[in-house]
Protein backbone atom coordinates (compact mmCIF):
# COMPACT_ATOMS: atom_id res chain seq x y z
CA UNK A 1 0.00 0.00 0.00
CA UNK A 2 1.34 3.26 -1.07
CA UNK A 3 3.10 4.86 2.21
CA UNK A 4 2.32 8.41 1.23
CA UNK A 5 -1.90 8.26 0.12
CA UNK A 6 -3.48 4.99 1.88
CA UNK A 7 -6.65 5.60 0.85
CA UNK A 8 -5.51 4.85 -2.94
CA UNK A 9 -7.31 1.54 -4.22
CA UNK A 10 -4.99 -1.26 -5.08
CA UNK A 11 -6.68 -2.87 -8.35
CA UNK A 12 -5.86 -5.85 -10.26
CA UNK A 13 -6.97 -5.36 -13.67
CA UNK A 14 -6.44 -2.62 -15.84
CA UNK A 15 -10.81 -2.30 -16.19
CA UNK A 16 -10.89 -1.98 -13.14
CA UNK A 17 -8.67 0.95 -12.69
CA UNK A 18 -10.42 2.92 -15.75
CA UNK A 19 -14.04 2.23 -13.78
CA UNK A 20 -13.36 3.21 -10.85
CA UNK A 21 -15.33 6.37 -10.36
CA UNK A 22 -14.12 7.43 -7.36
CA UNK A 23 -10.41 7.64 -9.07
CA UNK A 24 -12.41 9.44 -11.48
CA UNK A 25 -12.71 12.30 -9.47
CA UNK A 26 -9.76 12.83 -7.91
CA UNK A 27 -7.96 12.08 -11.27
CA UNK A 28 -10.58 15.11 -12.67
CA UNK A 29 -8.91 17.38 -10.09
CA UNK A 30 -5.05 15.66 -10.41
CA UNK A 31 -5.38 16.36 -14.63
CA UNK A 32 -6.72 20.17 -14.41
CA UNK A 33 -3.43 20.42 -12.29
CA UNK A 34 -1.19 18.51 -14.76
CA UNK A 35 -2.24 20.65 -17.43
CA UNK A 36 -2.19 23.42 -15.84
CA UNK A 37 1.52 23.36 -14.94
CA UNK A 38 1.81 22.53 -18.63
CA UNK A 39 -0.13 25.69 -19.99
CA UNK A 40 1.70 27.60 -17.65
CA UNK A 41 5.26 26.15 -18.79
CA UNK A 42 3.87 26.79 -22.75
CA UNK A 43 2.81 30.56 -22.04
CA UNK A 44 5.58 31.17 -19.71
CA UNK A 45 3.13 32.62 -16.91
CA UNK A 46 1.03 30.57 -14.43
CA UNK A 47 -2.27 29.88 -15.54
CA UNK A 48 -5.10 27.47 -15.26
CA UNK A 49 -6.99 25.48 -17.93
CA UNK A 50 -9.62 22.53 -17.89
CA UNK A 51 -8.72 19.62 -20.27
CA UNK A 52 -11.95 18.92 -21.63
CA UNK A 53 -13.16 15.56 -21.98
CA UNK A 54 -13.81 15.26 -26.00
CA UNK A 55 -9.60 15.43 -25.87
CA UNK A 56 -9.56 12.62 -23.08
CA UNK A 57 -11.52 10.60 -24.58
CA UNK A 58 -9.90 10.80 -27.73
CA UNK A 59 -6.60 10.18 -26.12
CA UNK A 60 -7.88 7.05 -24.38
CA UNK A 61 -8.77 5.90 -28.02
CA UNK A 62 -5.67 6.71 -29.49
CA UNK A 63 -3.74 4.67 -26.32
CA UNK A 64 -5.36 1.99 -27.75
CA UNK A 65 -7.60 1.13 -23.78
CA UNK A 66 -10.76 1.78 -25.60
CA UNK A 67 -10.96 -2.30 -25.38
CA UNK A 68 -10.34 -2.65 -22.09
CA UNK A 69 -14.01 -0.55 -21.43
CA UNK A 70 -17.13 -2.05 -22.17
CA UNK A 71 -18.34 -1.13 -25.93
CA UNK A 72 -20.63 1.16 -25.06
CA UNK A 73 -19.15 3.26 -22.96
CA UNK A 74 -19.56 6.89 -23.51
CA UNK A 75 -17.18 10.50 -23.97
CA UNK A 76 -17.82 10.89 -20.33
CA UNK A 77 -17.22 7.44 -19.29
CA UNK A 78 -14.21 7.85 -21.49
CA UNK A 79 -12.81 10.71 -19.99
CA UNK A 80 -13.19 9.60 -16.67
CA UNK A 81 -11.20 6.65 -17.39
CA UNK A 82 -8.44 8.20 -18.68
CA UNK A 83 -8.11 11.07 -15.33
CA UNK A 84 -8.25 7.55 -13.21
CA UNK A 85 -5.74 5.97 -15.08
CA UNK A 86 -3.16 8.90 -15.15
CA UNK A 87 -4.14 9.87 -10.79
CA UNK A 88 -3.79 6.13 -10.42
CA UNK A 89 -0.52 5.80 -11.52
CA UNK A 90 0.88 8.91 -9.75
CA UNK A 91 -0.25 7.89 -6.18
CA UNK A 92 1.18 4.40 -6.67
CA UNK A 93 4.22 5.96 -7.20
CA UNK A 94 4.72 5.05 -10.91
CA UNK A 95 5.16 8.79 -12.54
CA UNK A 96 5.69 12.07 -10.61
CA UNK A 97 3.93 14.97 -11.35
CA UNK A 98 6.94 16.45 -12.84
CA UNK A 99 7.47 14.26 -15.54
CA UNK A 100 3.33 14.17 -16.36
CA UNK A 101 3.87 18.02 -16.97
CA UNK A 102 7.13 17.14 -18.87
CA UNK A 103 5.33 14.88 -20.95
CA UNK A 104 2.32 16.47 -21.65
CA UNK A 105 4.39 19.39 -22.86
CA UNK A 106 5.25 17.03 -25.76
CA UNK A 107 3.79 15.57 -28.46
CA UNK A 108 2.44 17.70 -31.98
CA UNK A 109 -0.89 17.94 -29.99
CA UNK A 110 -2.55 17.69 -26.96
CA UNK A 111 -4.07 14.42 -27.82
CA UNK A 112 -0.90 12.88 -28.59
CA UNK A 113 0.86 14.18 -25.75
CA UNK A 114 -2.19 12.53 -23.54
CA UNK A 115 -2.19 9.49 -25.25
CA UNK A 116 1.64 9.41 -24.94
CA UNK A 117 1.34 9.91 -20.81
CA UNK A 118 -1.39 7.39 -20.35
CA UNK A 119 0.63 4.93 -22.44
CA UNK A 120 3.18 5.30 -20.02
CA UNK A 121 0.80 5.44 -16.93
CA UNK A 122 -0.43 2.11 -18.40
CA UNK A 123 2.76 0.55 -18.85
CA UNK A 124 4.43 1.28 -15.59
CA UNK A 125 1.12 0.00 -13.54
CA UNK A 126 2.07 -3.55 -15.37
CA UNK A 127 -1.93 -4.57 -15.11
CA UNK A 128 -3.63 -5.78 -18.33
CA UNK B 1 14.75 31.25 -10.20
CA UNK B 2 13.09 27.91 -9.75
CA UNK B 3 14.49 25.23 -11.91
CA UNK B 4 11.57 22.96 -11.94
CA UNK B 5 8.87 25.62 -13.04
CA UNK B 6 10.99 28.39 -14.53
CA UNK B 7 7.29 30.45 -15.06
CA UNK B 8 7.13 30.86 -11.59
CA UNK B 9 7.31 35.23 -11.21
CA UNK B 10 9.66 36.17 -8.21
CA UNK B 11 7.72 38.86 -5.91
CA UNK B 12 9.22 40.81 -3.81
CA UNK B 13 6.62 42.10 -1.72
CA UNK B 14 3.51 39.83 0.20
CA UNK B 15 0.62 41.99 -1.86
CA UNK B 16 1.95 41.64 -5.17
CA UNK B 17 1.79 37.68 -4.95
CA UNK B 18 -1.70 38.25 -3.34
CA UNK B 19 -2.82 40.46 -6.34
CA UNK B 20 -1.20 38.21 -8.90
CA UNK B 21 -4.15 36.98 -11.15
CA UNK B 22 -2.29 34.58 -13.27
CA UNK B 23 -0.78 32.33 -10.03
CA UNK B 24 -4.36 32.85 -8.72
CA UNK B 25 -5.49 30.71 -12.06
CA UNK B 26 -2.66 28.16 -11.42
CA UNK B 27 -3.64 28.15 -7.56
CA UNK B 28 -7.23 27.34 -8.29
CA UNK B 29 -6.10 24.28 -9.66
CA UNK B 30 -3.47 23.60 -7.07
CA UNK B 31 -5.66 24.44 -4.07
CA UNK B 32 -8.75 22.34 -5.96
CA UNK B 33 -6.01 19.42 -5.93
CA UNK B 34 -4.39 19.35 -2.43
CA UNK B 35 -8.30 20.19 -0.96
CA UNK B 36 -9.46 16.62 -2.71
CA UNK B 37 -6.64 15.00 -1.58
CA UNK B 38 -6.90 15.67 1.80
CA UNK B 39 -10.45 14.95 1.66
CA UNK B 40 -9.51 11.42 -0.22
CA UNK B 41 -7.51 10.86 2.99
CA UNK B 42 -10.03 11.59 5.61
CA UNK B 43 -12.97 9.43 3.66
CA UNK B 44 -10.46 6.49 2.96
CA UNK B 45 -11.28 6.96 -0.75
CA UNK B 46 -10.10 8.59 -3.71
CA UNK B 47 -12.21 11.80 -4.18
CA UNK B 48 -12.78 15.32 -5.70
CA UNK B 49 -14.24 18.54 -3.81
CA UNK B 50 -13.62 21.94 -5.13
CA UNK B 51 -12.93 24.48 -2.45
CA UNK B 52 -15.89 27.27 -1.86
CA UNK B 53 -14.15 30.93 -2.66
CA UNK B 54 -16.28 31.81 0.70
CA UNK B 55 -13.98 29.79 2.97
CA UNK B 56 -10.82 31.05 1.09
CA UNK B 57 -11.69 34.26 1.82
CA UNK B 58 -12.78 33.39 5.33
CA UNK B 59 -9.21 31.39 5.84
CA UNK B 60 -7.10 34.36 4.70
CA UNK B 61 -9.05 37.14 7.00
CA UNK B 62 -8.46 34.50 10.07
CA UNK B 63 -4.60 34.01 9.16
CA UNK B 64 -4.84 37.47 9.27
CA UNK B 65 -3.74 38.66 5.57
CA UNK B 66 -6.96 40.81 4.65
CA UNK B 67 -4.29 43.84 5.66
CA UNK B 68 -1.97 43.40 2.99
CA UNK B 69 -5.25 44.02 0.06
CA UNK B 70 -6.96 46.74 -0.65
CA UNK B 71 -10.08 47.73 1.51
CA UNK B 72 -12.66 47.45 -1.46
CA UNK B 73 -11.46 43.92 -2.60
CA UNK B 74 -14.20 41.93 -2.62
CA UNK B 75 -14.97 37.87 -1.54
CA UNK B 76 -13.80 36.77 -5.16
CA UNK B 77 -10.75 38.86 -4.91
CA UNK B 78 -9.86 37.39 -1.79
CA UNK B 79 -10.43 33.85 -2.65
CA UNK B 80 -8.07 34.18 -5.36
CA UNK B 81 -5.10 35.77 -3.56
CA UNK B 82 -5.65 32.96 -1.11
CA UNK B 83 -5.08 30.54 -3.87
CA UNK B 84 -2.19 32.90 -5.31
CA UNK B 85 -0.32 32.46 -2.42
CA UNK B 86 -0.43 28.76 -1.82
CA UNK B 87 1.02 28.14 -5.35
CA UNK B 88 3.67 30.12 -5.34
CA UNK B 89 4.84 28.78 -1.97
CA UNK B 90 4.50 25.34 -3.74
CA UNK B 91 6.18 26.45 -7.14
CA UNK B 92 8.76 27.94 -5.26
CA UNK B 93 9.70 25.15 -3.29
CA UNK B 94 8.46 26.34 0.78
CA UNK B 95 6.21 23.48 0.86
CA UNK B 96 5.38 20.42 -0.73
CA UNK B 97 1.95 19.00 -2.01
CA UNK B 98 2.41 16.24 0.90
CA UNK B 99 2.75 18.61 3.75
CA UNK B 100 0.11 20.68 2.50
CA UNK B 101 -2.41 18.11 2.20
CA UNK B 102 -1.28 16.89 5.83
CA UNK B 103 -1.63 20.13 6.89
CA UNK B 104 -5.01 20.55 5.78
CA UNK B 105 -6.47 17.45 7.31
CA UNK B 106 -5.39 19.57 10.39
CA UNK B 107 -7.17 22.04 12.71
CA UNK B 108 -10.53 21.93 13.96
CA UNK B 109 -12.47 22.50 10.60
CA UNK B 110 -11.58 24.11 6.99
CA UNK B 111 -11.10 27.39 7.35
CA UNK B 112 -9.12 26.72 10.71
CA UNK B 113 -6.45 24.44 8.56
CA UNK B 114 -6.19 26.76 5.98
CA UNK B 115 -5.68 29.69 7.79
CA UNK B 116 -2.82 27.42 9.20
CA UNK B 117 -1.39 26.21 5.98
CA UNK B 118 -1.18 30.28 4.41
CA UNK B 119 0.43 31.51 7.39
CA UNK B 120 2.82 28.73 6.85
CA UNK B 121 3.20 29.65 3.18
CA UNK B 122 3.44 33.43 4.04
CA UNK B 123 6.24 32.81 6.81
CA UNK B 124 7.97 30.74 4.45
CA UNK B 125 8.05 33.08 1.45
CA UNK B 126 9.36 35.54 3.90
CA UNK B 127 7.86 38.82 2.28
CA UNK B 128 5.78 41.53 3.98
Amino acid sequence: MPKKYPFAPIHHTLTNVLTDHNLAQLGDAYTNFVYSLAESSLKHKPTGKKLKGALLAQALKKANLRKHLPSRTNTHALADAAEALLVYAWLHDHITLQESVTTLQKGKNTIEALAQLLTTAKDRIKLS
